[in-house]
């Protein structure tokens, strides 16, 4: 008789935008009258740029021709993008990450999920509170925790709060963690972390054997020149950190799907006896048995984005979406909202009115001003009282939303 | 400290095909003398279908403008793609699959891996022998088997030989099995299963509540007309199978990466206390957490393959393929070869000539034809003694082959 993993019943009832949509939909129904604005998932809305598309047009004529036809590709990736992306997100930043510590995927989400599968199910576990729900529930999945309680935590994690009294900014857990997530820019609070921060939590890593599982989806976003774009920008991390990278944000590719993850050859974890083993060996040999390469008319796409024509496009892009969260930061600012992030990152993280929890805010706003967002509380237990809006979106829309939530 | 999945220790060294690469790359660097052809690994040599790089090309441009471009898509497909499917895969065979029984995905070889994640640990597995080692390394991974043994088993997996002496199908199990995993038309040997025959092995899992995960990935290489396509031809099946199925092999999709995986509604696990549970939802759980969907482009191209053009395509490559399959197998049958498979599937399985093992064969073979093909034995303890060709090359290059091998 088949059983089923029991893990997955530990799962809270519907991922948080599954949830979002539901509403919307139930709102949408009911209220024909105006247009409804989303702000809610982080998703990009400016076309591809046109470097990238005609990358991926050549790379259809190849494919149309005996000699230009790519079958199965290398599972970790093709050679000429894995190079790019070494050259230019790192050896450029003073990072000596090399081609083959590269590994070409179709999306964070699956590798940050994924990456478990190397890993053994005793280790200890820390995310941030509030996160991304997908650390959390790929934890739940793989029963490295226990059963939610009440308050919609799960058993057996360290949840790290972060929240205005820490400046958005987790403390370093007292105890020892096996494994801890760390995403900066972050998802969902737009907060950053310095040089000097960062290198605390590498030093702590490195001194417990801890591994830091750093998500850096959305570095392209960073403005200051002192904010690091790369775990590997601070010494040591070479021998604690994986680091996840995407091109869903920064090039506009959510719907074309490319992304990669780092993982330094020196890299090891160890087996119970002690002994020391390569992360980047069991990686391989994971992404070898189980994945089969991302398509190459999306590698060649994601190569453009290194090209001279393709970095001025991305960088107009940035611009673009910083361009919105300063217009939205401000407008929220000068009508009286306390609000957070935006200035590094895609993402406003505004404080709810008194009284109100995230859901209530998210349901006043989708009433009152037909604006879609993310409660803070769908994030973790300390998201409650915030609210997330992101800046994908065009002008226009932006433009308007803050009208209508200013003037409600 | 953090720990290594310890599983991944048990994996015996090196994945049948990077070995296979291996010795080809030595022997290259030995001996220039000429070409070697590669009828080894199964993957497609002719040019993309021109109806999916046309619908493809279409998808560019909607990516290039604001109303066509395409961000987040759902994590299950596209309506429009799986409604294709579901008619023309399905409906039209008279198996009630419906749209939203359809997964899309980026590979059969990442689902038929992932499929694990929503099952038990404590399953019963069988495989049969030959098999895709993909099924058995997936199962190492997980940890649902023991040891590698010294004839090259895991402890723990039922194999179920398949050999001349049963005409390559595996004896039903006499006792109870809860995951059974079937290829027809089978990789490696070739082989075909009757309407009759897969009746039988789904009476055994309905009986046992097992659960079959039946591999369709060459279903398209079918000739005669009384071999099912699809598990679902056969009654209770919906109440008991999974099958994948791919784009890879019928419209050349392996460097495009396109498959799906049909899991009907009504298909249930069990949890220990007995009570029922929709692997539908644990699957559609899994994906919406671990997976962002397929390439809106890729899908568009996938499309493709049911448009009036695009089947023709798929036909004539089919038609092409199974062509270098006959002049093989005549050829080879000619010279005094016991050969097998080839007359409904892609590969053909030749009996290796009398004091070899397969992997004398291969060198053998490689020395005096420059010939690559895959050791049987890469496939399993029963699988000695066999050997695979691909029927994936160009017209030339398989004569050529053909002709170097009868002139050893």
């Amino acid at each position: 008789m088949v059983q089923v993993n029991e893990n997955y019943l530990k799962l809270k009832a519907g991922y948080l935008f599954p949830e979002i949509a539901k509403r919307v939909k139930i709102y949408s129904q009911s209220e024909k009258s105006s247009k409804i604005i989303k702000l809610g998932i982080g998703d990009v809305t400016e076309p591809l740029p046109k470097a990238c598309r005609e990358a991926m047009s050549q790379a259809l004529n190849d494919m149309g021709t005996i000699e230009g036809f790519k079958g199965y590709g290398p599972e970790q990736g093709y050679f000429w993008l894995r190079k790019k992306i070494s050259d230019f997100d790192f050896i450029s930043r003073g990072c000596q990450i090399s081609p083959d510590e590269i590994f070409v995927s179709d999306g964070s989400k699956c590798d940050s999920s994924n990456i478990l599968d190397i890993l053994g199910n005793d280790n200890s576990i820390a995310v941030t509170d509030p996160v991304y729900p997908v650390y959390v529930d790929s934890n739940v999945m793989t029963g490295r925790t226990g059963n939610s309680i009440q308050n919609g935590t799960y058993q057996g994690l360290t949840y790290l709060a972060i929240n205005e009294k820490n400046n958005f900014l987790p403390e370093i857990p007292k105890g020892k963690v096996d494994i801890l997530y760390l995403c900066f820019p972050n998802n969902p609070t737009g907060a950053t972390i310095t040089k000097d921060e960062l290198k605390r939590w590498v030093n702590y890593a490195v001194q417990n054997k801890s591994l830091i599982l750093f998500d850096a989806a959305y570095e392209a976003f960073i403005q200051d020149e002192d904010i690091p774009h790369s775990i590997y920008e601070i010494e040591g991390a070479k021998d604690c950190a994986i680091e996840f990278r995407s091109f869903s944000k920064n090039a506009g590719f959510t719907g074309v799907r490319c992304a990669y993850t780092v993982i330094p050859k020196n890299l090891c974890g160890l087996r119970k006896t002690g002994e020391k083993v390569s992360l980047w060996s069991l990686w391989n040999r994971r992404q070898s048995t189980k994945f089969n390469g991302v398509s190459y008319i999306v590698q060649r796409g994601a190569e453009a984005v290194y090209s001279s024509e393709g970095k001025k496009e991305v960088r107009t892009l940035i611009d673009f979406y910083m361009e919105n969260a300063k217009i939205m930061k401000n407008k929220l600012q000068t009508s009286g909202f306390t609000v957070y992030g935006g200035d590094n990152a895609p993402y406003i993280w505004i404080k709810v009115p008194d009284q109100m929890t995230s859901w209530d805010f998210f349901d006043y706003l989708l009433e009152k001003a037909r604006v879609v967002g993310t409660p803070g509380s769908g994030f973790g237990l300390s998201g409650e009282g915030y609210f997330r809006l992101s800046a994908f979106n065009s002008r226009i829309n932006v433009l308007d939303a803050m009208e209508r939530i200013i003037n409600i």
